[in-house]
């Protein structure tokens, strides 16, 4: 199975493509859209659907896995953030790629085993599972695959459980 | 000049073109976009940017109008607002169409000519203004056609100034 995962934003899409075949996981191709400041806000949308539909078209993902949103204490800045991740969902909606949602605490949860893990657990974890040297840059690149592994741990768990209810027949 | 305004939204996206000739207005076209509820929010994404697509590539308007967003009490909803609004930007961005953002105190002001007016008073403003027997529903599309008239009265008033001070060299 083929995981896209997406740490959203405006300014710095990470997303991060692995695979997992039920147990482990191996890096495919990962990155991130950066998009300049002080350029139109329109502009930015417009490079992030661009850019996302190349990767998403390039790595052709089975699903993809996307960090949910919720707000802070900077409320201008999540207004932008969930604009572009509208522009986003737009763009893997348009590939027929399903989406899947995932709270921080989630992550945490299925890639340290601990759902308020320190986020340099999470990324030494996320860097041992996929057997990385080390972690790229920036940092939602790296989230991005953390996501990812999230969808990969998620779905393999779901399949545990069926199976274990068909078995049990 | 052709206006569209815009009420964003992700379940009522409401619409409005009108023509303003630096001093009157004229109704052209106007209406909503209606996504159904409990089908998948990526679905009503594309709905949302494939409807506006069509009608401003009918409109073809010189500018677009659009509330801007502010963080509320439901914060759910805010960000799928939100998200939906990025892919309203997107349609339009996609179109070359220049986008002008306005708080709603600046369409009361523009429409009513006082910041804190109630609602009843910028539809009853907005019906006068246009010459409308009655005011379409929902009223979004109300609430999109007021911000095309506050879009008009801007560009309007923006263009005094600047003949103003041609006139004085």
């Amino acid at each position: 199975m083929r995981i896209v995962g997406i740490d959203p934003g405006y300014a710095i899409v990470g997303y991060g493509a692995i695979d997992f075949n039920g147990h482990a996981f191996r890096p495919v191709a990962f990155g991130a859209v950066l998009t300049e400041a002080h350029t139109p806000f329109t502009d930015r949308l417009m490079q992030i659907e661009d850019e996302l539909t190349e990767f998403f078209q390039l790595a052709k993902p089975d699903a993809l896995a996307i960090e949910k949103l919720y707000f802070t204490n900077n409320k201008t800045t999540a207004i932008d953030v969930a604009q572009a991740r509208g522009v986003t969902l737009l763009a893997a909606a348009r590939l027929g790629i399903p989406i899947y949602e995932y709270t921080p605490m989630q992550v945490k949860m299925a890639v340290v085993g601990y759902g308020k893990a320190e986020k340099a657990q999470v990324m030494e974890m996320t860097r041992l599972i996929l057997g990385l040297d080390h972690l790229p840059k920036p940092d939602d690149t790296a989230d991005a695959l953390a996501i990812a592994i999230c969808h990969g741990h998620t779905a393999a768990s779901n399949f545990g459980q069926i199976h274990a209810r068909t078995m049990r027949k």
